[in-house]
Order: structure tokens, then sequence, then C-alpha cells
């Protein structure tokens, strides 16, 4: 009878683990099987296991689908971007990825500065403009969580509303699960001739 | 009586511009003659007569009093400033200025990039605190008026409010006489325990 609980509680304990383990990787698709198997607390090889049984490829091909299903950002020359474009729908979200390299950061703590991770978000929030010329108008952001050297921020935007050229872009950064950024962006869209 | 008139009209007109060329030095000690001249309308050489009479020494002379009224900066390196400390007094206020060069702009219009002026004021809020370390919490920026490459931003920092760790540093940005960014930051100082 032991056996059978432990039996059914691992399959509950791998039942949860595959489903938090979709969730994760839909929210950061970048995540590493080492970083999972961190998280869960579970050998690599479980998490290999995992995904093998969820149909849920390997980090490279994770990457290749994301940059394949890419469409063209108008707003942004692509090495205007600060972090690296991982996906894309102008008009409506993006993500991107920026490894906090130790230039980033305070020397004495090796924190990183608010700007870098503040450029993450408004570039990120300017890229999915669907406009030639978008200017920040607005921005409004909440430092959540230190971010320390060699950690990856995964900055994740989405266009909240939108009214005539006017729109509010919505940005969340995380570093694994934990929110480290929140941020609100008033980007406004400059038509052809205002440019001019 | 004509000439009388006029003459009146013209020390007028003097009086007025040096109350305000005053005021313009006060809050940017950085303004060449030059560009006064260009923003009253007038030539170099008013100008230049202008400060000789109120007795305001050459922009070589106010950097220098800028810069050895100095008090030392805890929260920052030196080098760790976005822009260039012009004065400083930890606890209260602080002033920076920032030449934008192409590279900080969109390469479609010149326009600077918001995150460069973000930082600049980020950092000068960083600055201000009388704290070996302090990170920002919380940021609420607007964005007033584009900034275009070869402009000058003087960045002016004051802390509007502290309790315990939490200081609110209120930042306005200006180019010549107009405001381009005004800027909240909620710094918090950690204490040497709290860092290590």
């Amino acid at each position: 009878m032991l056996v059978i609980t432990i039996m059914a509680r691992d399959g509950q304990a791998k039942h949860l683990r595959q489903q938090e383990l979709i969730r994760y990787l839909t929210n950061n698709p970048l995540l590493k099987d080492e970083e999972l198997a961190a998280l869960f607390g579970v050998s690599i090889q479980t998490i290999r296991l995992d995904r093998s049984e969820l149909q849920i490829p390997e980090l490279r091909e994770r990457m290749k689908t994301a940059l394949q299903s890419r469409r063209p950002v108008r707003s942004l020359a692509s090495d205007e971007l600060v972090g690296e474009l991982l996906d894309i729908e102008v008009g409506r979200c993006g993500v991107s990825m920026l490894k906090i390299t130790p230039e980033m950061c305070f020397r004495k703590n090796l924190v990183a500065r608010g700007h870098h991770l503040f450029a993450q978000a408004n570039s990120l929030a300017v890229a999915v403009i669907d406009a030639e010329v978008a200017l920040t108008g607005a921005a409004r952001v909440l430092f959540k969580h230190p971010v320390t050297a060699g950690d990856l921020v995964l900055a994740r935007a989405t266009v909240s509303s939108q009214q005539g050229h006017k729109t509010v872009v919505r940005v969340v950064s995380r570093v694994k699960e934990t929110v480290i950024l929140e941020g609100t962006f008033t980007v406004f869209a400059l038509s052809e001739e205002d440019n001019q």
C-alpha cells in the first residue's frame, strides 16, 4: 500500500512539475535544462525526460522557432534594440533577452544598474510599435528585485491599449521566475509627415 | 524725445535681458555666450558686455567653480555617472551635463533615445543619495520634448523627500531653456549590513 501511495504521490508530483514546466517555458522559452532542474530540485535527466514526454524541443530548436516566427520590426534598426530579440508580433507583443555583464553593474556590489534594465524594456516597447518612427512619451518603472552580473533577463512586452498615435505598452522582465521589473511605456507613433 | 524713449526702452530691455541672463546661468551655468546670444537675439559682444557688467565669469571659470564646490559622492564611482557632474550637494541636489552624440540617437531621425536621458537622470538621482549603496526602486519619467544629436542636456536633481532609507529625487533635464525630461526617482539607500 505504501509503495502505491508513494507511486501515486510521485505521479502527481510529476504531473504538477510538467504543468509548471509548460508554463515556465511558455513564459520563458530560453530556460536551460540545468536552470529548470535547479528550479524544480530534480536532475537534468528528469527534465529531459519531461520534455521528451511533453514533446518540447531542446533550447536550440525553441530559439530557432522563436526567431523564424518573427515579423519585421519597423521602428528600430536590428542593432538598435538593447538585448536580443527572441520573438515579436509587431503591434501586439515581443520578447527580448539581455545578459547582464559586469560592466552593466555597480562595481561595489555587481548589482545591475537600473538604466540597462530600463533600456531593454523601453527599446522592446518601441520595437513592438507598428510605425516607422516611435518615441517614448512617458515611462513608469518599478525595479522589483536586484539583478546581478551573469543573470539572463527576459523582457516581455505587450500592447495594452492603442488610441490613434498613442500606444501603451506593458513590459514585465524576469530572471528565471522572479519578476525584476514592471514597466508601463506610453509610446507615440510619428507619421511620415510628422517626421519630415 | 524719440531718442530718449528709445534709450529708455533699450535700457529696460537690457535690464530685463540681464535679469534673464542671471536666471539662465543660475539654472544652467554651462550656457555658452553663443547660445545666450541666440536665445536673446543679440550679438555675442552684447552678452559679453552683460556678463562683464554683472561680473559673471566666463564659461571656463564657471565650470571650475562648479567643480571645486563639489562634495564627495559616495554611492557611485566617479566614472559611473552617465554625463559629467557639474555640481553636487550630497543629500540635497546635483547637476550634470550630457552631450548627445549621434550614437545615442535613432539613426532614422537623430532623435536621442529615451534610455540615455533616463540614464543621465537616474544616475544623478543615485549620486545625490548620501549612502554607500543606493538602488532605484521606482521611476516615473516624462519625455517632454525630443532631443537631437549635438544637444547639451543639463539635468538638475533635487531631493524632494526622505524617510528612513527611502529618498524621492526629482530630476528636471533641459536643453537650453526647454524642459525635455521630468522624472521622479524613488531610491533606497542600503546600509552596510544589507549589502553584506
